[in-house]
């Protein structure tokens, strides 16, 4: 009597026992990747000397970099466009949409397993997948035929049950479980959706659920394939991929969540973090001067559906400006026919491309101290490219209502249509290009922004390096490597990226490390959550950095860390964090003894005293980490 | 028997005499300002102590800065909301379109004059206006009910016969007229367009014209008003703003031109200068990486729909992106409304926001050493964000047949239907605001951004300063202050701009500035062409650039510099210009001798040498330059 999750995790484990806390290694069906993480990627594909990729599919999306305000942009696409077609990797074009729309879509299947690099990754829970975010490396190596390793997670049953009503959407689901759980809950935990109330439940809501499962730090989430999934699958002309797919009646889950559906009400996650939840109804009559709708979270059919409804005949309140980007083309494309699409241009909303855009702070920064309301996945400090703002995550429908409204207004106190436009079949791939008929033909196209990938030296067994910056916690990757218009065009150019590491904590935090030959990072709980860019490991370890001393660490981040062979420890006593201060000089001796004891005494030089650290690593980490990085460690075993 | 430009300068002339190449004052009815140019012009006016403004009508739109990297741009539309809102200004909303393209559907009139802080106003002319671009102080003079001062220009007739053939589009008359006249034929001119070839010719078409007017050098371009211009004002339900208009029979012109319509091929200007004109068939077969479609040259309902019935039931090549951008929301509306949107969105076409986006480089930079092709009006090197690629300027058929294929196609040679939808009388002003009914109620919004006007020094009889850079000929404004994501962010901000004057020329030029306490310019011919922002003479006197010394100046720019109290000197002998170097010290000695006489004697202290130089200005100029710039003037005056 197994959950869901095990029996994909199980009939994809390769090596390893299926047991909570155990590492398995398990096979992975299908890769995806976005612009911003991709080119990194596949440069790494291209080290490993793999020719054609060993997955089932392999998708290459553009939809991070799409501004292009410089050469960069548009190099990256070209790069990954080649690459696509030399590798045997399909290629969705700039304008087709959000990978995780698209992919759920086009190509997500009950059953099977996914990695991809990035952190919304999870989104193809939806469809009854294991799908997994992780960085560049991981992905690249799942695409040269090796398998995924993760310690065996936890399954937490989500038990559903009641009915959404009136104006309350999935999001405030999943924002009542960041209420409960907070932004660390799901460290080490599949939550798998069950329960009587997900008979009203479409792909669509599921996937704003899985979507954002990625904010409380688990490792996926799942839902069961059934009649719904069904449905999705034939209005996208694949009714073939499905199968009904559910977890063993009996089936033991390591802990139970119950939600009633009928009882929640609409909510935002206030600033800035998405488990800073509060009522709209606490919330409303504060005065809004943007709101944002898409995203990968909530930009699908359904969703803008929903917004319509709300818009039709009326218009943005004029110190407000409402900002809309389609998930995707397909979804585009519905909107334009049915008619919702010119209800937002009579309302006065801007529409963006089909992209990212705003969400990972690609443009529509709010103006100074501005509130902005979204329907994204993350308020993360300064993610929308203006500090001083206020950003809310909320539903389509409580963003589109408070546009109209310009003050925060719950959506079940006003009246719309709350049945819409049965979605029409329709499915248009033209803008997704298979791979090149002859591989030996194709040509890569490198611009000049796209530089070599650094490589790490061999870890040496003791070295003394100072602490370069102390951090808090809850310290994300946006902190470490931001977003924004500003960094992300340098995605693929890690030596100009490294510039840009901490510089809203610390100011030239690279010339920090470089006056210190590299050092250490110091921090506290739930270090590096958010986005699964690698360039947070790998932009540090271009640095010099050579450990990260933390209270805790992220899932994904912490295995960037080691995929690029920068040790992660943890304190053995938790207070210990206030024995270390910025610029102490740190002695690390004996480190080779790491492949067999996690424990490892540090010595505080500046202090004269030691610290007892736990390495959070296995002993197949350990290699990679003498290695200086899996990359390294591949190549020496090929 | 006057031109019918005459009967509109002459009946708006409050001073001078209605002679060419006399000195006149002109009664402005109407002004328009972007956001670009916007904060500026609005500060000025504040700074005069205007409290509504004296036109019949003013508006300020928002266009140029709207990707919102940062909080820069919204706190921008925040304040020129609110400032609108204060002093009878009507307000166009971010999302509404091109400022252009929407004054033509909503405010143009036959008969009036208009000024607007932006070098395409003349677009303007297509409906019988006299339009004219200037600087922001200029535009803002004119709120304040000050008269507008030109030399009385030269009248050129453009006598336009036949018809033009399948695939040839009025982008091809105007580039046919640059390859004539060049960038500086239309310098102290106004063509104004007769015969029997404008019938067929719709405002749409003759705005095509008018507005790469500027790119001639000309003061403006105008066509008469006939019954094509009342079915375009019939068509925006303002059928009561239509009167007949145009020269008298038998009007004398300074100038003749002729074009047969009907000899007209596609054309292209080719990188880097809209007058390097090639034909398409000789272009043809090259490949292309990107092609643009819109901008206030060409994104109106007829160039749209020309380009829906090319991309009808065609695939954008996989090498190429496509974006489109429409001229207003409006025009959106109506081909969301006649399917004209659904057919960009099946073959492939990236849809960007209704604003001036790629053409001034906001996003789209092109890859490195990519070819773009644009339906824009410049191609100055760089503008694109990309200083490696290579930017042609076409039609909008042009650029749709060269998208489907990959390469640049003649329009000609493929078939497509020329007829389509007539155009619907539809209307939609919601995103205009009024101004406030109480402007006392109304409140002033400065961001952080929107930095306190820079007031200039009164001008020193004597003064000694370094060449801090010698130029060739046509340097344009984007050289001296340029576009693109990077800096327009900056335009509220001169401090920070000036930081970048002359980037793509000169490392650190402000730094070079600040050592030496300022200095002098040197340039070669028609020194300032491009856009109207002031901004190129703004930043250059707050780096304390005292005079620039040219072979000849653009026109706009002329009056920038004077109204920021830059001296603008012409060598009396052309190569004399060899016989200043960069760094070489000038000095300047009875400065005020210039109320009198115009010609002056430079003294070069580092070659040891004399050189005789032409103030290029009127005895009034020097009033302005005097008190260090018009504005220094009118508050002296006050």
């Amino acid at each position: 009597m197994k959950t869901l999750a095990q029996k994909i995790l199980d009939a994809h484990t390769i090596s390893g026992t299926c047991k909570t806390g155990e590492q398995i290694e398990i096979k992975m069906d299908q890769t995806l990747t976005q612009d911003a993480t991709g080119t990194m990627a596949y440069m790494q594909l291209e080290a490993m000397g793999v020719d054609q990729v060993k997955t089932e599919l392999s998708v290459s999306y553009v939809d991070h970099n799409t501004l292009q305000s410089g050469y960069m942009n548009a190099d990256d696409h070209a790069y990954l466009q080649s690459v696509a077609a030399k590798h045997g990797i399909y290629f969705s074009k700039a304008g087709n949409g959000i990978c995780h729309q698209l992919h759920l879509e086009r190509f997500a299947k009950p059953g099977k397993t996914l990695i991809g690099s990035d952190s919304h990754t999870p989104t193809g829970g939806a469809m009854a997948m294991i799908a997994i975010g992780a960085g560049g490396l991981d992905v690249a190596k799942a695409m040269a035929g090796i398998p995924y390793r993760i310690t065996y997670p936890k399954i937490i049953e989500v038990r559903l049950t009641g009915t959404l009503q009136h104006g309350v959407s999935s999001k405030d689901i999943i924002l009542e479980l960041l209420r409960r759980e907070s932004v660390k809950g799901g460290v080490g935990k599949i939550y798998e959706y069950t329960g009587e109330g997900l008979k009203n439940l479409s792909v669509y809501q599921r996937a704003t659920i899985t979507n954002m499962g990625a904010e409380l730090g688990a490792t996926t989430s799942i839902f069961p394939s059934d009649e719904n999934t069904r449905l999705f699958l034939a209005q996208q002309q694949r009714e073939e991929d499905y199968q009904p797919l559910s977890a063993d009646p009996g089936a033991v889950y390591d802990g139970l969540i119950e939600i009633d559906l009928s009882s929640l009400k609409p909510a935002a996650a206030c600033p800035n973090s998405p488990d800073n939840i509060e009522s709209i109804a606490n919330l409303a009559g504060k005065k809004v001067d943007q709101v944002a709708i898409g995203s990968c979270t909530n930009s699908g059919y359904e969703d803008l559906m929903k917004v319509a409804a709300i818009l039709k005949d009326k218009k943005v309140a004029p110190h407000t400006s409402l900002v809309i980007s389609p998930g995707s083309r397909q979804v585009m494309r519905k909107l334009i026919k049915n008619g919702a699409f010119a209800t937002f241009v009579d309302a006065g909303a801007r529409i963006l491309e089909c992209t990212c855009g705003p969400c990972i702070g690609m443009g529509q920064s709010p103006k100074s101290e501005g509130v902005s309301l979204r329907t994204f996945n993350r308020n993360f400090y300064g993610r929308s490219g203006t500090l001083s703002a206020e950003v809310y995550l909320v539903s389509p429908e409580t963003a589109a209502a408070s546009a109209i409204a310009g003050y925060i207004t719950d959506p079940t106190e006003i009246e719309y249509e709350d049945a819409f436009e049965k979605e029409e079949s329709f499915v248009d791939d033209s803008m997704i290009y298979a791979p090149h008929p002859d591989p030996e033909q194709g040509e890569i196209v490198m611009g000049p922004n796209i530089k070599p990938l650094p490589i790490n030296d061999a870890l040496p067994n003791a070295f003394k390096k100072r602490v370069v910056i102390k951090l808090e916690d809850n310290i994300t990757t946006d902190h470490i490597a931001p977003a924004g218009a500003k960094v992300l065009p340098y995605r693929s150019n890690i030596e100009k990226l490294s510039t840009f590491v901490f510089e809203n904590n610390k100011k030239d935090f690279h010339l920090v490390c470089k006056e210190n030959d590299g050092g250490i990072i110091v921090a506290g709980e739930n270090y590096g959550q958010g986005s699964s860019r690698e360039h947070a490991a790998l932009a540090p370890m271009y640095l010099g950095v050579k450990a990260v001393i933390a209270k805790s660490f992220a899932r994904i981040h912490l295995a960037n860390l080691i995929n690029f062979g920068i040790i992660p420890f943890v304190f053995e006593n938790k207070d210990d964090y206030d024995l270390i201060d910025d610029l102490d000089d740190l002695v690390f001796e004996n480190v080779y003894d790491l492949e067999k004891e996690p424990r490892f005494i540090l010595r505080n030089a500046t202090k004269q005293i030691e610290i007892p650290l736990l390495a959070q690593i296995s002993e197949q980490d350990f290699e990679l980490l003498r290695a200086g990085g899996a990359l390294n460690y591949v190549r020496n075993h090929q």
